[in-house]
């Protein structure tokens, strides 16, 4: 059984596929999704499906896989059975990879104000939340209320703030520039806060410099050193210093999930499992932790949260379950660092790779083919291609729209119909007001 | 002032761009969405910004237009202002263009279990229902209840109800066949539920027959003079016939925006205006109602509730305008009949033209064509383009994704963090449980 069908999940499938065990993959969503795109979706850039795709059409042709839409509320690794909403499934193998979300510090409550960018339902959030800012400022009168709707704070710098810190940056200085009457949305501030002394602190000091001067010439405002003490519904306190923006996002803490608390397991302070160097747990050599839910390490180095790890991590694991099989033991994990890549905007990025480093217009070139070349699927390929060379050429973003949910969309035409009395719908409503 | 950025608004607008007048659009969405493919949102193959263009982007090179996303409230024709949220706008002259919403016939209980097609919220919701229920299905131990989740009742054949069901049917037997190992999809049955004697009422007897017979060879039971007396959370009663399905699409009513009512007009008996032969309303040849909203006729035939009526309307209205303007009377609306298309599934639509009528792979061609024709922007025509063209040969649809709300999503990892108690989430669960 593997849990997750993230990108360790996945590759643990791609091993497992038409050989001769039964596997069972249950994820809580029915897509595999490429998550370095995800700010994309956020930026309006891309579109959902554009970056998702089927795990059942993944796997369409391996028949000896199941696939299970649903969540796992916990793992009884003593009596080998993962347990869902309303079921349990027995397994003999299993492969936990269910990866992390956000960790707000002990402070939950800034959750709302400050959503994280981990899934679809998230990026569009943060694509709504941007993109209304800007519409409610035009429809602002008071000077000071539309500034702060004109400012977007960025809490951490690393590769996701820096990403998303760098593209809204573009999406107000060009995309949106003619499109506004009263108000410039070149004017808008983007402010990313870090509390470490630089940007990108996995990387080398001098890319880290370089991604900071980058930033700076899309128009960001990086302030190092500086931590959020509180998030509100209209701005963030860094220590005395307010400022006043309506539109936080956060890219500061991961938390593992917490299914790794079932296990029984040894976990470090992000709740990670600290798993032994066959990344199975103390006492069960037939469970796996893979991916970012694992605190493993390699020569003495933790082995980084990043998407060639995970999918090392989980071809590794299922090569061992083949070998278990075949009555072998397992062996060990080596992580093989294929070097770090990040993005900052249009033509910019920085690339650490093992005894090279480059940044700025190459260093974007190879970070735009790395990401086609492993989207999963021909058809997302194409389409991302198409919409990139478009974007490129036009500074457009297609995917510019706000949307709200169902239920409260609903609920706001009964309202308007007079049938319902108007109730709060802090699906629609948050975080404007 | 024009309210309402739909098919008359957009035309409207494009009549009075970079004229000597101030233009102020308003619309509660930020973008202009070409309804007719929405039941292809709804059913996966397309993504909702391939049919959607924002509005400011639209008339980005007009500058004599401004934007305004918000909801008008009501409308007073004496003081000549448009009320708002929180606002007032005053006009010279008005187009009201708010269009048709879904009437469940006075059993408004019925739309948490039936939703209607008539937005992006509406088609992501169906799209969720409908993925949902095959997920749901191959989890379901029980015969009884798995049957009942692979039944799809879509109530009401005029043109969106054939769309869906023709559809889902193809979904059903194409697209999922391979995917499931328990269930078989193409056994799903796909209901459709029509009051009148026969499907597409709005067109001749013989494309209606043609129609039936289209729909049936996709798999799809047509019930005709089937009216549904009681929808609820896991099927539909059609009198004494009870009709177990746990997804319910509404396709059957249409009713006018709310809004029309504030205008002191007199209205038909689905809420539209009555107007004048020039469509304004008595008394006020400054305000005018166009699209899904007017009730207007055509040589004693009442004008239908379809695109090209209500870009003609828009477009007189706007030009009416420009009249005034310079001190004439308004001219009256006259309007021409460039027929009526309605698809079905792959290869199968029926055309009705002034004076020739043909269903079938012509007909089908012929609406592929108008429909990427009329799409608006060419980045949106290059990408349906190509998704219709890899859907055709692989049966394959991209837009699989099975999304929840955001605020569904953080009370759902809250809980299972343990950070907060369990709250029902309506947005979440319904209508599986």
């Amino acid at each position: 059984m593997i849990i997750g069908a993230g990108f360790a999940g996945l590759a643990a499938m791609k091993v497992l596929g038409r050989r001769d065990a039964d596997v069972t993959v249950l994820d809580r969503t029915n897509h595999h999704l490429f998550q370095p795109l995800l700010y994309q979706v956020a930026t309006a850039a891309l579109n959902p499906a554009d970056i998702a795709s089927p795990i059942r059409r993944i796997v369409r042709r391996s028949k000896n896989i199941r696939v299970l839409m649903g969540e796992a509320r916990s793992i009884d690794v003593g009596r080998r059975v993962v347990v869902l909403d309303g079921g349990e499934v027995p397994y003999d193998f299993l492969i936990v990879a269910t990866g992390a979300g956000h960790s707000y510090f002990g402070h939950d409550e800034w959750e709302r104000y400050a959503p994280g960018l981990k899934s679809i339902e998230d990026a569009l959030e943060i694509r709504r939340r941007v993109l209304s800012a800007f519409e409610i400022a035009e429809r602002e009168p008071d000077e000071a209320r539309r500034r702060a709707f004109l400012s977007f704070v960025i809490v951490g710098a690393g590769p996701t703030g820096v990403e998303l810190a760098g593209t809204l940056s573009e999406v107000a200085r060009k995309t949106l520039a003619r499109d506004f009457r009263r108000i410039d949305p070149a004017h808008a501030r983007v402010i990313l806060l870090e509390g470490g002394p630089r940007v990108l602190l996995s990387y080398p000091d001098d890319l880290s410099e370089s991604a900071k001067r980058q930033l700076e010439r899309l128009g960001v405002e990086v302030r190092l050193n500086s931590l959020a003490t509180n998030i509100d519904d209209s701005g963030v306190d860094v220590g005395d210093d307010r400022i006043e923006a309506r539109t936080v996002l956060w890219a500061a803490g991961v938390a593992a999930s917490p299914l790794a608390r079932t296990l029984g397991a040894p976990l470090d302070k992000a709740g990670r499992v600290e798993v032994e160097p066959d990344l199975t747990i103390p006492g069960h050599p037939e469970v796996f932790v893979v991916g970012d839910l694992m605190a493993a390490s390699e020569g003495g180095e933790p082995v980084p949260g990043v998407a060639p790890a995970a999918m090392q991590a989980g071809r590794s694991a299922a090569r061992n379950i083949l070998r278990q099989i075949r009555g072998k033991p397992n062996e060990p994990f080596h992580y093989v660092n294929k070097g770090l890549l990040a993005t900052i905007g249009r033509a910019s990025a920085v690339a650490d790779l093992p005894g090279l480093k480059f940044s700025g217009l190459v260093a974007w070139l190879l970070w735009l083919f790395v990401h086609i070349f492993f989207l999963v699927g021909f058809r997302n390929r194409l389409l991302v291609m198409i919409q990139w060379a478009y974007s490129y050429f036009t500074y457009d973003r297609g995917a510019r729209l706000i949307t709200t949910t169902w239920h409260g969309l609903t609920r706001s035409r009964a309202a308007a119909a007079g049938a319902i009395a108007s109730e709060p719908d802090h699906s629609a409503s948050a975080p404007e007001r």
